[in-house]
């Protein structure tokens, strides 16, 4: 089976994006073939989209699917004649929202430009600066403007995640790796001294050797840093640090970047400054 | 007025966020707390839950409005019985998208594992952790696997452009920026030798010489770095290179960093790689 989904919006389509997408894992086995079509926001757009819609479905196992986020009643009822099924967010749920919100929908799009909104943005913004700048251990002097510190071994998920956590939410987040550095004689891993100071940060980020030897293959293929002896040695030291120093933990092996971030916020008690 | 909405989901709550605020920001003389309640997976949580969402209820001008992604039917359930306006995104469309569809909903939560979802997750990663070797310039040996470079002069918006596209969206995006290097004894901006070979893949980044002031003294407050007139002549200078050069060009003025990437994408015409 075979079926064409359309994202379609008056903006970045993100939104009819992730809910689509939602929706449409939960159908296993049907393929669907993705396409967005975003900035859809005149009447002469939307004819346009249309004829593309209605072109797709003669090719395919049945109509399309459309989920759409189009705010414009005008936009969005050339879209609802199309040859298509649609998922229709803002004509099913923005009268009924009115109507207990006892408030008429202003119908505007991309309304990014809130003081509060544009106040987030700058806060978004400025933690994607914070991340770049405190990564990888590089500068430990902004640990105190840091709202959150990961720790682990090179190649663990640290960096997207800490970018992810930036952009996302807000959250200013710095990263720190464990290191052969930071073992004694013994090759035990010990509290790095850069943070001592900054426990109730920090965060760790643990891994199962085979992921992370798998990992560092890629990157560097047959050096003794991708060795799996060397990696299960270094993601048994980590582990054993963060219990050892009570360090709360999350394992990032079957996880998304997505549920890394948001689990580590719910477990840290660390607020989304939502978009 | 004061209302509290939340997004909740049996995942990251991503997802309800994302829709929950695109519906609210159509009413703007309303103010919404907003509260995430992510991972509610199990019936227990669910009727944790539904207590502090009626505690919640006694204290706003309204019941509080729910966003909700939960796949689980018997959690949702639960988080129905609140007393609360519930936009259910998947109670109002699974059922008719399985009547379309002709199949089952598996009612997974989660599903981020089937071989083309990690392939594209791979991807994204990837692309992240090339966003982040091929910033500002620092490299340039591995543009030929670039999908894009983004070019412009200093605090442009280039780097947070080009980590949400390898985030979102898996783009390999370069960036490589406009300073005073690349001018000539006139002071005027010449096409930087070494991005000569890549011109099909170059990206301007414009912004208005009023609204770079205010970035660069945020960061280096009174420094010459961050007058006006540097600011005035640099973004003059880079507008015309992106004209005389004809490379395609954005003005990131008063666009978002979503904005900004998905323009990018359309005009450029890169595909999005979606989750």
């Amino acid at each position: 089976m075979r079926r064409t989904a359309f994202f379609i919006s008056d903006g970045t389509g993100i939104t009819a994006e992730a809910l689509g997408h939602s929706l449409l894992t939960q159908f296993e086995n049907i393929r669907f073939d993705q396409i967005t079509l975003p900035y859809i926001d005149t009447p002469e757009k939307a004819r346009n989209a249309l004829i593309q819609i209605n072109k797709t479905a003669a090719y395919d196992d049945g109509r399309p699917i459309i989920f759409d986020t189009i705010v414009n009643n005008e936009v969005r009822a050339i879209i609802a004649e199309a040859d298509a099924f649609m998922v229709d967010i803002f004509g099913t749920f923005l009268a009924p929202l009115e109507d207990e919100l006892a408030a008429r929908s202003s119908y505007t799009v991309g309304k990014t430009h809130a003081i509060s909104e544009e106040r987030r943005y700058k806060q978004r913004i400025e933690a994607v600066n914070f991340a770049m700048d405190n990564d990888d251990g590089a500068k430990i002097k902004h640990y105190d403007e840091a709202d959150i510190i990961l720790i682990g071994v090179s190649r663990c998920g640290k960096t997207p995640t800490c970018l992810y956590m930036a952009m996302q939410f807000g959250i200013r987040a710095a990263n720190y790796p464990l290191t052969e550095e930071d073992m004694d004689d013994c090759m035990r891993l010990k509290m790095p001294t850069a943070l001592k100071n900054y426990r109730h940060k920090l965060f760790g980020l643990s891994i199962e050797a085979e992921q992370l030897c798998a990992i560092r293959q890629e990157r560097r293929p047959n050096s003794p840093y991708a060795s799996y002896e060397l990696c299960e040695h270094e993601t048994k030291e980590a582990l054993a640090l963060f219990q050892r120093e009570r360090i709360a933990y999350i394992d990032t092996t079957r996880l998304s970047v997505e549920e890394i971030s948001t689990r580590i916020l719910a477990q840290a008690g660390l607020e989304r400054h939502l978009k």
